[in-house]
């Protein structure tokens, strides 16, 4: 599973990353028909860290896209979000992807679920489109999103042929596959399947130049969307679809271990925490040290276990050589918690300082692009 | 149930009408709280052959549509189309009650059930686009609709706003009363549902002057979606909603008995049919006539089971004096259903032709409309 940068001897290929607890997905992966990345992911011409670290692990029809990319083709990548808060380390993971995929030559499609979110959770509209804009979109413009080539928009103000779409698609599926994809079934998750559906074959409407390869970066509890989508793209005769690509990525787990949820604020870095907050969050956070010093330096910290080397694998620490000898180090012993959450402290002021300044011309940006 | 025109003493009030089967339509008003049409009908400043007659008998909330019109208060008519055919005298009685309430200061909508028809009926989205404008909006048009204050629209193509709330409703409605509106339950009924809901509400939006009194004139078999929609309105909290009101008609059936249908061209008139292929569908429709002269003479006709005379009471005589003598001659057996039958021929070739000229305008009509 685990794929390393290139130059390196396959020998060496150890897991650094155990902590990404791969056994789990594997065994969705096999449940559910998921390629694994590796092999598919390394004819890129670039390998993003989460490709790397196997933080994207597995894929369907990804090889359609890795061509579309290789031949200077069309393609598109789609991904929606649900604005439920601020913007964290957790939502940075796809945000890194579309940017990478528009290096790459995509055309992006970011679709903002509002209508899912007020019909399923009760959320808020004027609220969720606050909080769209001014974290997310400006966020990822700082992040380094080109807003040209960016098709950012709210589901309740999609196109009337997107929402027409939306209501075609009904005519494709049956109540059994709704409540399949939800685990049970209401009007409202109807509404909300066949609406994120229209999302995910929106860009290859007639409107945005037809079929083409898309790909739509998602963690694996998301796999029932794609397949539900991928069964419409082939039973919709009005229109051609290819059927869309989707990757599969694992999450980060929250700063106490568990879940990262943007309702419980200790367990995320927001990316507009004022830094001091955010250090304090690292000093608290949860980790693989041992109980004493001497457990410590004999048994080496249990990595698997420990969240802020979770969070320099998957944003602080890019290059590869470093993280494997901060690993190295971690794991024998040799490099205490204290002294780990120290390198994560530094590069995450440095980040953090970096992006804030970004965000000021970000905001300028954002108006620009929404007027 | 009679209501004859107010210069007629109550005493006279037989009913001719007898063929319009009232007793079937009293046991559905009982069932869902129908109320009956007469009295409030009567509060109009006009009355329609269809309210003088008891074709259009029943009613919710109707009361503060009078209202609105009395006072000079805004209000609007809301109907739908389903586009399957030819416009024929079927369809006539919708289209006659858009007059009506135009006539009375009603703003108009008339939505195109595309989206229906397509998920449900699987009917071809061009085809039904050449339908919509060239039978029915056509027709409306030649049979008096000023296209100024009207809203003609199809679902297809509506305002991002008017889909979204199409499917914020999805919110305020369980599986079970999706199912009881149709008897069973898909996505594709769901979301037709849901769009006919957004229809009805649509003239209450914020983009059309806020709430206001809508009536809706639908057959009883209409009557599960009217309380849905109903019921939407009073549980939807973002805006506020007067629920809707609707009055209730009974059909006219087919010239050979049973259904009018637009499959079965034997069973219409179309408002297009070549004039002397119309005269040969009255010839051939069936009848209350008895099967000898002398049992004619003797019994009189059986107005119940009379198409051609039922014809006459819905459209072609609107004075109430001469539909009356030709009842009570007809029922009497002074008339025979050949005399009845030329009667129908006169009025029908009469009003085809008239209608027919008019067409040619409405046609220019209705593309300076679209344009």
């Amino acid at each position: 599973m685990m794929h390393m940068a290139q130059d390196q001897d396959p020998e060496e290929n150890i897991d650094p990353w155990g902590s990404l607890q791969i056994e789990d997905y594997a065994d969705t992966m096999d449940q559910f028909g998921i390629d694994p990345m590796e092999k598919t992911g390394e004819k890129l011409p670039q390998q993003h860290r989460y490709l790397r670290r196997g933080i994207v692990y597995g894929h369907r029809d990804f090889g359609r896209v890795v061509d579309a990319i290789n031949n200077d083709g069309p393609f598109a990548m789609m991904t929606g979000l649900m604005p439920s808060g601020e913007f964290h380390f957790g939502h940075k993971l796809v945000a890194d992807q579309m940017i990478f995929y528009q290096e790459l030559g995509a055309e992006l499609f970011i679709a903002v679920a509002d209508v899912e979110a007020y019909v399923t959770r009760d959320m808020d509209t004027d609220e969720m489109r606050e909080l769209a804009i001014d974290q997310y979109l400006t966020n990822y413009i700082a992040l380094g999103l080109d807003p040209e080539n960016v098709h950012f928009y709210f589901q309740s103000e999609g196109s009337p042929h997107y929402n027409a779409m939306s209501k075609y698609f009904s005519k494709h599926v049956t109540q059994n596959e709704v409540e399949a994809v939800y685990g049970d079934i209401s009007p409202a998750k109807t509404v909300s399947a066949l609406t994120q559906a229209a999302d995910i074959l929106q860009p290859q409407f007639a409107e945005h130049g037809g079929p083409k390869p898309v790909v739509v970066p998602v963690g694996t509890d998301q796999d029932p969307h794609i397949r539900l989508t991928r069964d419409i793209a082939s039973r919709f005769k009005d229109q051609d679809f290819i059927k869309p690509a989707a990757t599969y990525h694992k999450f980060m787990r929250g700063l106490q271990g568990g879940k990262m949820s943007s309702s419980k604020p200790n367990s995320y870095i927001a990316l507009t925490d004022p830094v001091d907050e955010a250090l304090t969050k690292i000093d608290r956070a949860k980790t693989g040290g041992r109980d004493t010093l001497e457990e410590h330096r004999e048994k080496g910290a249990d990595i698997e276990e420990d969240v802020v080397f979770e969070l320099l694998a998957f944003h602080l620490v890019d290059d590869d050589d470093r993280l494997r000898d901060i690993h190295d180090q971690y794991s024998s012993g040799e490099m205490l918690s204290g002294e780990l959450k120290q390198i994560a402290k530094d590069e995450l002021r440095n980040f953090l300082e970096q992006h804030q300044e970004k965000r000021a011309d970000a905001k300028d940006r954002v108006d620009a692009f929404l007027s």
